[in-house]
């Protein structure tokens, strides 16, 4: 064992000091993405970083499965992965084969924001693209989708559909909308996957139980967000028919999600299950949402706001004034904006942007 | 938006308190992959903690090149991804096509641990196994494996090696050796990766500088761990022909590896570079493994112990014996065990450890 | 070596006797895929007969660069394979990697009738879908879906262009339509394909040389059809650019489209280049659909007819008529018929069919 | 539409005339990859050159069912395809998921000779490679390699076997031997397809039914070879669990396999099975291997002859004086060559092969 004293200023250009990261100055409107972790997460963290053991064999991961159906109301299997993008490709690798379909909405994340994701780990299958108001679809369009594929062996078949809830535009499926689909995907053999990158948010909008908009409407799979509402980077994939997660184990390893130090990741889930802090960050931004969409009034809102996400219609001139005043977000569209709220949304930025609305 | 009061504890089945997880009571050597974070990492998180931007665009992240840059004393490209498997089969990925071959040994961790990740990542490329002491693969081990292989489109052709270092049987791989396998790797057109899940304990125990050891030594790419090492969950993918990292910006996001909160992995890596942390976690878990080793005495080791796991003859009444005592580790094989230090072993059960060998 | 006499008739359930495939009685004018195999074609497979050697190191097969070379006017080189689906796949393969899209026409036969080969091939990437009369799109509407892809990692981007020269509806794009297409694709750095499954109607309505209809017009990789136009089963998969098919030998070989007897698939295509048999039997096709079209009128013909496809307006009952007097075909939407004509379409059934139109 | 015939000689640089491909001068022996296509198959060719329909739609791709399990005496499921690596894919794939491996023969041709096409079609499975004389595995041999694979995430798992009968090496399974791995299938859950590229000789040697070499010892799934015994290009996969056979319909198309004129080849198999053609070639094939085997005898045989492949040890110039007799095979290693007749192998060229090894 050689000396290392030597070594450990081995770096020619040596790491400027003071480390001091760009802080966002603006006031953050554009992304739940950016968001902080929460002090349940934090807490958990340093808890976890407690010996145990490797992988998901901690004490941590292996109360997932009853956490999780405790909040279901029926057994579920839950498996934590570090993003969205890999609870989604996952899911939809258990739910369809390389030859086969997958329905979902136009401007779904799985289409527009993760690089042929779904195509990597499901080995090849296709999107099929549907549109409707704000990214949400309905039972009529997903059958008009339906009856386009021939039933021959020319044309991947449609195994699985996947809608978001609460949708990239904001809105959200009642359970009872998520019952239509569910039923058509019953009737037509798809399997049913829910991205709930925001499904805190949806649950806390509708007032619904998890179940009720979940396994109670058909859904076979949901990709259950934490990481913008809170975690620091955590999701659970959770599948409602538990034979559907045997193979997700493997694939998971295989694409390299099975972190070695995974009870970081549960603890973090865990507690944001204590005491429903996932329903009251969700309920947090959306009432942060709630705010800017009453000040800004229904002519200036594109799409309702139903959880946490909003769409306004603002000149370019009045998006450069609000961010001359600090406020950061993204256009979305000509005329168009977005504003984004999150758990950690400072309310002295909400009312700020609210009365900046008004001012317009 | 309403009154979200009544979900708050939705659970059928709340979580039975205390939240209380099984601590290991026993004095762990069964794997570095369980280590805690060290203080300087979980530092860097809590300030990563403070507002800035999504996915890699945050200042942390931004840094990294320059940061191993510097420690590499030439420009490199370096990617955070979140595991060891995942940094291995972009690695791999980036230097052999589908119809390619990844030479390997035998006892590689890509082989033998990672279910298949890279044939996942590249496409369907085969591995082609050698044979070595310690895990270790040596120049006429690779050419006489590449002179199996005929020069047509009947058989993949040989496009990649891959060595671990430090091994996965805790032996080292000098600038020397290293060098003669970049050599080959040149004169072969092969690109050249080493998975340094353990890189730190090599550079540690050689007590050369991170360059002699890489790009020096003819390496392309490099999976330079930080988890074992002390980090939470943060790996670097570090390239030496920048232009390999282009398409790999893709296939982290395609696979899901583009973590929305990036930034946390960021910190902790640069804060572990920040001061040698690196070097010094390492030299702690190698210095263990050297007192372990002192103690077992020659003809108790399988293998020479140069960084920190140890792989000792036991009987299994010993084996029982020291188990009794608390210690938790593997065996390996009839009549062996391995012993894995890390950069947080505890002095005392190090020492308990050393002591019950001995006394074996 | 044991007597196998008693072996002879090991069916217990013996194939009945007469041999007798149901041949179709009707007027076939629902495919050009089911044609027979030219007289030339089936001469060359009788020549091909005798021996020589195997995979692609025949003679013939080391015939088809020159050959090629010689009809494109450049060094070019070309590949059999039995399938348009596996020339399309490999041409795309070779021009978009897996975190690639691949633009198209949403009636393109590689997303419609494919089951999603692209996919499988390329290793998961997406087709993205534009619109146009007749399947054929303008360089606008390309430019169009450009336009919608951001240039970041969260969005696979575009590499390829692939067309269809005929159209599946029957439609040509001229060397100039081509060439504007062929541009943008130059100006946006995408490889540019055509699938020519119909590749000899189009030069046989053109009237151009193949070089004008592309690499003059900036087509990298063309599918050449040998199949529908009189081969037995027999495409060419043709690379202006020779670098781009080093990897697809590879390619070919590993998705099992190298044939041990691949001489007789290289001695269909030569004989059917000697003595522009590719374009008399196109011309011969072309000139059947032509003497339909004249007879359907304007009124009733859906889209000009530059090829040997025809889709006409016809009523159920109409549509029905036909049937009963002989004709096969398919329906292809409410109220429409599609008609194609073959190499060897009868004239006495081209005859007939004119007549029965003109007389509904 | 143009006038064509200004395009008919459209190449510049004319194929020359005459059309005179080099014909092998040579006697023959180096693989039955390059026989020629016998009577029977060429006659069904002319005879499928009838108008009948598309794809496997035909009347005899219909039939290819009901005469395979004639053959086999039981209802399998039957589908054509073009070459051997791609019927060894598809039926791998059906029995292999991305995350499984598949047990063979180091020497197996799915391991040596087709370039990564199970790791293609099956998205990345893994092979594991066991020894074994004459490429034949044997049962502790499979239950050994089982027995290294810990049943956890972190490793692929075994999910099938592959063996090939008769074998690279001219060995073959008896039924017993057959059923003794599939016994170990069978207890460890491990699906089991037989590489019948050479099926046929295999059955003339044994003299024993299809029925007993395969599922009835336990086989799932078959590449029944046609082409290396007089076939033009054709191969059946045969399912024995019909139920595994349809998501390869899907995969068939999806690979580029499903032929728009399928009824050539399924024609050319129906009439190899029509009068036991196929078992009378493989019987003359294994003839000839004999009269070359007694003429060598036992000395200079490095494995008994059993099919129709037969290594022989001859010394470089022993070699060397064959070949200028005009004798073509291939070396097989140090002091080796493979002789390898075929269904047409020349009776005079083997009367005088058989005296030349006599006479070394």
């Amino acid at each position: 064992m050689v000396n290392i004293a030597h070594l450990i200023n081995v770096s020619t250009r040596p790491l400027t000091a003071p480390f001091a990261p760009r802080m966002a100055p603006a006031m953050r409107f554009f992304s739940d993405n950016a968001a902080a972790a929460c002090p349940e997460a934090m807490a958990a963290i340093d808890e976890a970083n407690r010996l145990d053991t490797a992988y998901d064999g901690d004490a941590w991961s292996k109360r997932l499965n009853e956490a999780f159906s405790g909040l279901f109301e029926r057994d579920v299997e839950a498996l934590w992965v570090s993003t969205g993008t890999a609870a989604n490709s996952l899911a939809l690798a258990a739910l369809c084969p390389p030859h086969g379909r997958i329905v979902c909405h136009r401007h779904a994340h799985i289409e527009i924001d993760e690089c042929g994701a779904p195509e990597f780990y499901t080995g090849g299958a296709k999107l099929m693209l549907g549109a409707g108001e704000g990214a949400k679809l309905k039972p009529d369009t997903v059958a008009g989708l339906l009856g386009t594929v021939r039933n021959d062996v020319h044309q991947a078949q449609p195994t699985a559909l996947s809608i978001t809830n609460a949708t990239e535009y904001g809105l959200v499926y009642t359970p009872g909308e998520t019952a239509a689909l569910g039923e058509l995907c019953r009737e037509r053999g798809l399997g049913f996957h829910v991205d709930g990158a925001r499904f805190a948010n949806a649950v806390a909008s509708l007032g619904c139980t998890p179940a009720d908009l979940t396994w109670r409407a058909g859904v076979d799979a949901l990709s259950f967000g934490f990481t913008k509402n809170g975690g620091l980077s955590a999701e659970a994939l959770i599948f409602f028919r538990p034979e559907l997660a045997a193979a997700t184990h493997y694939r998971r390893k295989r694409a390299g999600h099975l972190l070695s130090k995974g009870r970081y990741l549960a603890a973090q889930i865990l507690a944001m299950l204590e005491g429903g802090v996932w329903l009251k960050n969700a309920g947090a931004a959306n009432a942060a949402a709630a705010r800017l969409a009453e000040a800004a009034g229904a002519d200036r809102l594109v799409l309702p706001v139903e959880a946490n996400e909003m769409f306004v219609r603002v000149t370019p001139e009045e998006a450069a004034a609000l961010r001359r005043e600090g406020f950061d977000f993204y256009d979305w569209g000509p005329g168009e904006a977005r504003l984004v709220t999150s758990w950690d949304s400072d309310p002295a930025h909400v009312d700020a942007l609210a009365a900046a609305i008004r001012a317009l």
